[in-house]
């Protein structure tokens, strides 16, 4: 090892203490950092910093993008709450088209649990509910159920493939989870998976993050990465070989997600769209999500670091927020569509030829050039791209407790997406379905509990002794333990057979070897 | 100390377990809780308690309560975000109401901390705000600040009666706390106190609740106390010798709330209403919030335990939920409205010879009989009385990111209204105030932080080594930390001066010595 030019490439390069902990280090680490930093060109991630921190600095063109922006016009809306008579229609026809094979699933999934605390991939986590599934798992069975709903409707046998990205610290575990786990009842060839590039993660002053002492923290390359490996690993070709014509992109965060959702899918083929985003309402202010809207009378996702106040505080005459589209990384495409993309992302077409759509070219290198430091940039920019190229874009808003709800931190006191929300959300969500399907709750004395349950009945209840510890303990149980396994119901359809009429204690489980209330099974 | 006749007494009322650390207590104890035990009357307990289970058995009655609901129409709602063009009128009226002291506040601060955590009364309690204020100091400075607004724009000395209504446990310490605090600049004439009663605590078995091993757990007694306290103890009287007409009752745990918020009393004062409730748009169906809206032709607030799922869950055509005017507990009244309610309480009016009000009535007195183990029960139960009699109800929407951060619990995982959320709201409020009033804030660097601040930004920045802990830190300390004294803007109001086209670095204080950011002061 020669470490004193390795010393001096870093001392040039401005990157000197990624050695600062090399005396701590053993033999062994001290090889492993050495190949890791031998390998790396440091002239070309400097390069590539100033070129993103240049285009990337955010207030100086926000006035800008933000006088420009419109919002997404009623009539490429479909609103789960607003068209109601719609949705019948249009989960028809998204099964439809799954019990012909022509639907497939690109799972996103690159990303490490690192805000999570934990270093292996979101995926595997298991935010502690009953069954202790894991996220994989969850999307697992919600696949093989609407494999089965697709057969029940249409007579047919189909499979909707399963494409998994993964990067290059989570390809490994990955596929041995699923291997580990028996691909959760898929057939094995049924699910893909690939990987994307890596580069070094980034701070904001353009220098290198140790993960370690030892260790170079990666991040999945956010320059177009997905589409050169959709090209390079010949994902597009595979779906094209299969017969796949719509594909639903998602992120492996959201517990709620309705993978290969077939409403949002017949929604888009119905309305003969090339590319589709799923959005929930935004309706603070403030709430740090991006907003799908029209910008110089294109479609992008404007991010919320870009929007000023006063833009995201502007409200129509009915009181919601004028740009209310919040982007949920939860998006369709036709295979066609995604093929042609990728085709154009290989010929590294010349955007600036195109003069129509100069300011949206400004603005997508701008995207391009970033130094993208978590999977939800990286994965913006997938959308961002493909938009450029939409014929036909168009937008279904969903209810945000029925299907977004983000695993991204530890536990917090100010609670905001981590394995305690996402928990409650699951569980509050089939406590919904129980109800909606005639069933009910009891507590230990046999009195209903009420279809919202009270903190203070629960934490009141039986508490002979106030105290405030037990107290916090029962808030925190809330709210009623339920799960229904995706083998059982894909979006709360069928229950009535097994909770109509009848009261339950939680904590309840309804899967596929029956309905099971712990406590009366002493468990 | 005749124990055994005490343990008789409570073996006859099913209350033996008050005793039973009787061994484990010094002398002291056993004679602090042979007093109270002693002077308790549990035959009445128990039979208060008996009515109330009867009469509050949730699920019996739900079906029925459901089926009678309508929703607030129109015509009766003003609304911040759907009556923008209006909201100036309002604002004048209510401060020229203001400027002819003709404005009271009645705060109902009978509860103590106890969900929180401490003993005291919750209006003392610290969130962590930069100037360290406490509940009671942030509302006691809004009122002064009214006074002064409301003075620059008619030109007249003016006074806000505050009117506090406390109980037994609260009392003391309440008046202790304004006194050493020296009423916080207010007029100590200004300030009336004035007690409600108290009952034990019951589990909902009937059990009396201890709260130490020696100290029966009491809360306020929601059975019309507040009308027998602002009776007996002359508080209306009071009210009508100062010449008020226009009364704002609110609950103490709010952090945002607008004291005498001159919108709302000028609106409902332009409407002619005898009595209004501010409420927050309900935007999920499973949110414990109870509703206001109309049944068999009557307003009332329907408790979000009396409502089934299906109910919940019905959305109007425009996509929002149908029963969304969610309850806040913040209120206003006539002072001729609130002392016809006092004289009819007081009279004890035969409800029931009342025909045409009959199922409102049975209702009521479900109310009535409810054993209120906490305070919101109390306030919810004293609004519901009173609208038995409006005869012109009116209802005010506002934004809940303005005006609604409710502290209830201690700061847990699930991240819903404690400490940190009500910090974080109020932080939040006072950011989006200094932007819209054109300043901008920048991070140690000098580069302007986006409007709607990413937690990314402020996790990565300056981290060379990827410290989950240190992460979590950072993303705990969101948002932008940003506080501006009441004395200085009760709405938003008049910072121009102080910020407009000036770029702050956080933390920021705005109060009535200046703009200090603390870390160019080095503080």
């Amino acid at each position: 090892m020669d470490v004193n030019a390795l010393q001096k490439r870093l001392s040039e390069a401005n990157q000197s203490h990624l050695l600062q902990f090399w005396d701590e280090l053993n033999r062994d680490e001290q090889s492993e950092l050495f190949q890791e930093l031998q390998d790396m060109d440091f002239e070309a991630i400097n390069a590539f910093f100033s070129k993103a921190m240049k285009a990337s600095n955010c207030c100086s063109g926000q006035e800008k993008v933000d006088r420009r922006m419109e919002p997404v016009p009623r009539d490429v809306l479909g609103s789960v709450s607003r068209d109601r008579e719609r949705l019948r229609e249009w989960e028809q026809e998204g099964l439809f088209q799954i019990s012909q094979n022509k639907v497939a699933v690109l799972l996103l999934a690159g990303g490490q649990g690192t805000r999570l605390g934990v270093s292996y991939p979101k995926g595997m986590y298991d935010v502690g509910l009953l069954s202790h599934k894991t996220l994989f798992h969850i999307q697992a069975q919600r696949i093989l159920k609407l494999e089965v709903l697709a057969e029940e409707h249409y007579g047919t046998k189909c499979t909707i493939p399963w494409y998994i990205m993964t990067s290059g610290r989570t390809m490994e575990s990955t596929e041995e989870f699923f291997t580990k786990h028996n691909y959760f009842g898929l057939k094995r060839d049924n699910v893909i998976f690939f990987q994307q590039g890596m580069l070094p993660a980034l701070t904001f002053e353009g220098k290198i993050i140790l993960e370690g002492k030892s260790k170079v923290s990666m991040a999945p390359d956010g320059n177009g990465g997905l589409y050169r490996a959709l090209g390079a690993q010949k994902i597009v070709d595979d779906m094209e070989r299969r017969g796949v014509e719509h594909i639903h992109v998602y992120c492996v965060d959201n517990i709620l997600v309705k993978v290969a959702d077939p409403v949002f899918i017949g929604f888009c083929v119905k309305k003969g769209g090339d590319c589709g985003a799923k959005v929930v309402e935004k309706t603070n202010p403030t709430e740090p999500v991006g907003v799908v809207c029209k910008v110089d009378g294109l479609y992008q996702v404007v991010e919320y670091s870009e929007i000023t106040m006063a833009t995201a505080q502007k409200r129509s005459a009915d009181g919601r927020l004028l740009f209310s589209a919040g982007n949920i990384a939860n998006h369709y495409f036709t295979q066609s569509f995604l093929k042609d993309v990728v085709t154009k992302y290989q010929e590294n077409i010349n955007l600036k030829k195109n003069n129509k759509k100069k300011n949206y070219i400004s603005s997508l290198l701008d995207i391009l050039s970033k130094p993208l430091l978590l999977l939800y940039d990286f994965f913006f920019f997938f959308f961002f791209f493909g938009l450029l190229f939409s014929r036909n874009f168009v937008v279904y808003e969903v209810l945000r407790e029925d299907e977004f709800s983000p695993l991204k931190n530890a536990d917090s006191q100010d609670g905001k997406d981590n394995p305690t929300t996402a928990r409650h959300a699951l569980m509050s969500m089939h406590h919904r379905w129980v109800l909606n399907a005639g069933g009910h709750f009891v507590d230990e004395n046999g009195t209903r509990i009420p279809a919202i349950p009270s903190k203070v009945r629960n934490a009141g209840s039986a508490a002979l002794i106030a105290d405030v510890h037990q107290n916090l303990k029962d808030i925190t149980d809330l709210p009623i333990k339920c799960e229904i396994s995706p083998l059982v119901s894909y979006a709360g359809e069928g229950l009535e057979k097994f909770v109509n009429r009848r009261e339950f204690r939680p904590p309840l489980i309804i899967d596929e070897t029956g309905v099971h209330e712990l406590v009366k099974n002493g468990l």
